[in-house]
């Protein structure tokens, strides 16, 4: 095969007529495929299926401290879920509250609690006149709907491999007091997978925000999510701010939505104890507390984190052949034509391909009309607008490997026929 | 017995001597009761301990239509849920979000909706000037908390044996645009245990409110908790509204967490279907969606409408010796002194306790000095104040009766000595 940019223009003409032969033919399968969201397949929630035995009629359902987790009361979490979930984000006890079923709805709460009433006795953010939000592009599209919809601007701000341009974020940030957040999944990025060097998260802990409520928003939503046997470590955050005197800088979130049950997982927010001590003050309105018999599942299921860990070991074995799938077929179809790149992570639940200039929207109605959806193009971007029309989230977990064969088999064809039609064009 | 109010100083001053006594002997007893939360007692919460078997590893964890529970989705509900509770509040399975662990989270996230971003294309609130709740007293603490959390300013309205005063609410209602809304228990009002009338659910959907986004927020938290075999009916306010044609008037809240388990059951919200759209914007920001498991558990337990009355029925039989313990032991000790009255409720969680005016601190305080912790009194007022210091909220149902009657024991000496103290303090 030959780079399609080295081609001619009759060339590209030939190619253009046989991927569209090859285009029509797929049409004519009526696939019906939805690759939008990072859903688990059906085998990974089989997974958790023995959690449905670990509490039944017979059982006690109280803590080890003897707290009847039926009845009303423990707003923060059971003690042994704290115990659990602290050990995997590197807090303590005292520095993490365990709560309900979405990780985004505690981020949301979380946001909207800084708007109405703002943070440790800061001005409300919905009394300020500006309020931005740094984000990393490409990024994680429900982040970008809670800013957006409390009006918060955004900026982007490049993912590097080793995570944001920190160049950028210490800059932005030490400038500009309406800058309030940043938001960040340090480890296997949605959607590029990359992970934060060290030197970037020493960076996140030591900026020196001119917003007195500005605050690292941490969605380690992939802390345990590895597709690798020796995963990458990232840096403690929480250690490393207290090590750069900045203890009140992170709020960390995350969940067990791909762990156990999406929507019946359990979510957390880890963070100094005089930011959990804020944030306990708005949640004792909104609620008198949390699931904690879906907290006692949880621990009496997982154990510990070692449990957990070796849990995930599972999820590993049945969607990393999904993830080589996709990498193999893109290496086979796409690489030898020099129209398009992606990444390989090493974890998490997303591959970010980067099409040529102005094709992403174009290969994305392709395979949707040929019927497989893929996430929106620009949904990776703040206000779903890739500058470039580039990039596009492949989720890889939730076909069966026979399915996503297929449905890579379309996608290479549509991002040929949609190169070939651009170069064409040109 | 005679009549505190009928006694000389002298006799009073008798009285006094003797009730201190037994005051003192009670504090020798070390009693340690919390009577401060309406709390399921654990007999209460053992009935729905079956629930925990109806779902195990063997089940299909799926919804009617083939819909997987495991997964994300279905942010309304799973069909079966909405379908059980539409048919206990009386609506259609379009007016209905089935939704967290929490009635008290879904009252502050629609509070918070219309306060950063308006009801039904409304200014939101935090960009009024003024905006202003009636509420009903006495009445429900954590309603008034969410109301002084947003700084939405209350007006009390004296709730009476059949609802709130409607010439009031209806005169305030109709002539201030900055009334937003009502906190209603309509069946057995928290604390006192009334039921609106017909009449009264009419003159509400009535209303012809001068804010366009005034909403009546009907905390229907203890629609089937009933006390008596013959229980009264209150009017379907839906209907109501739509047969005077203000379809939009009311936000409908009801949950289990005194039905199955507090903190662990499912909470709903009704409505009218364009009301239920305008939620489900900011809700589908918020989350991606609710626990679906829980909500099969409980559908698979209660199976219907009529499951979930005659699992009540379990529960009737329980608390109703607790409410006749306190009843009884009122009539007995305290009647007779024309000192005090109180409600005989026909269902849900309290009875509602009414002293000589300035005695409800006294009496709470002496109470807890002994070991009894009660709601605290004006809990039941906007902003703790009582204007009276009259009200005091009793909560039988936690306690078992051989403590409860011990409890009431105390409670009656303690009234009789603050009333007695105030007396000959005149």
């Amino acid at each position: 095969m030959k780079a399609l940019t080295a081609c001619t223009k009759a060339e590209l003409a030939a190619c253009k007529q046989e991927y569209e032969a090859e285009y029509q033919d797929f049409k004519a399968q009526n696939l019906k495929l939805d690759m939008s969201r990072g859903k688990p397949a059906p085998e990974q929630l089989d997974l958790s299926m023995p959690m449905m035995d670990v509490l039944t009629s017979k059982d006690l359902l109280q803590t080890e401290n003897g707290f009847d987790c039926r009845n009303y009361g423990l707003i923060d979490g059971i003690p042994e879920a704290k115990r659990m979930f602290a050990d995997i984000l590197g807090v303590s006890d005292k520095e993490i509250i365990i709560c309900g079923n979405s990780s985004l709805n505690v981020m949301f709460d979380t946001v909207a609690a800084a708007y109405t009433h703002g943070i440790l006795g800061n001005t409300p953010w919905c009394q300020q006149k500006d309020v931005k939000f740094l984000c990393p592009v490409p990024g994680y599209d429900r982040h970008f709907s809670i800013c957006e919809w409390f009006g918060i601007e955004m900026i982007n701000v490049p993912l590097k491999e080793d995570g944001p341009d920190m160049d950028l974020v210490e800059k932005l940030v030490s400038a500009d007091s309406s800058i309030k957040g940043i938001w960040c999944v340090p480890q296997y990025a949605n959607p590029t997978g990359c992970c934060y060097s060290d030197q970037v998260v020493r960076r996140f802990a030591n900026l020196k925000p001119k917003a007195p409520d500005f605050r690292i928003f941490w969605d380690n939503a992939y802390c345990i999510h590895h597709l690798v046997e020796n995963p990458p470590q990232v840096l403690n955050l929480m250690d490393a701010c207290k090590e750069a005197g900045n203890p009140n800088l992170p709020y960390i979130f995350a969940s067990t939505s791909k762990v156990s049950f999406p929507g019946s997982g359990i979510s957390m927010i880890a963070g100094s104890e005089e930011n959990m001590s804020d944030l306990k003050k708005t949640m004792s309105i909104r609620t008198i507390g949390y699931d904690k018999i879906n907290q006692l599942r949880h621990v009496r299921f997982f154990h510990d984190a070692a449990g957990l860990r070796a849990h995930m070991e599972k999820h590993r074995l049945i969607i990393r052949p999904k993830f080589e799938a996709v990498i193999n077929k893109l290496n086979a179809d796409i690489r030898p034509l020099g129209i398009a790149d992606w990444t390989e992570p090493k974890g998490g639940y997303f591959i970010s391909f980067n099409s040529m200039p102005g094709c992403a929207k174009r290969i994305v109605q392709l395979c949707k009309e040929a019927g497989v959806t893929l996430t929106g193009a620009g949904a990776t971007y703040p206000y779903g607008k890739d500058p470039e029309d580039r990039n596009i989230r492949i989720a890889p977990t939730y076909p069966s490997v026979a399915e996503l064969t297929k449905a890579m088999e379309l996608f290479c064809i549509c991002v040929k026929l949609a190169s070939v039609e651009k170069l064409l064009a040109e």
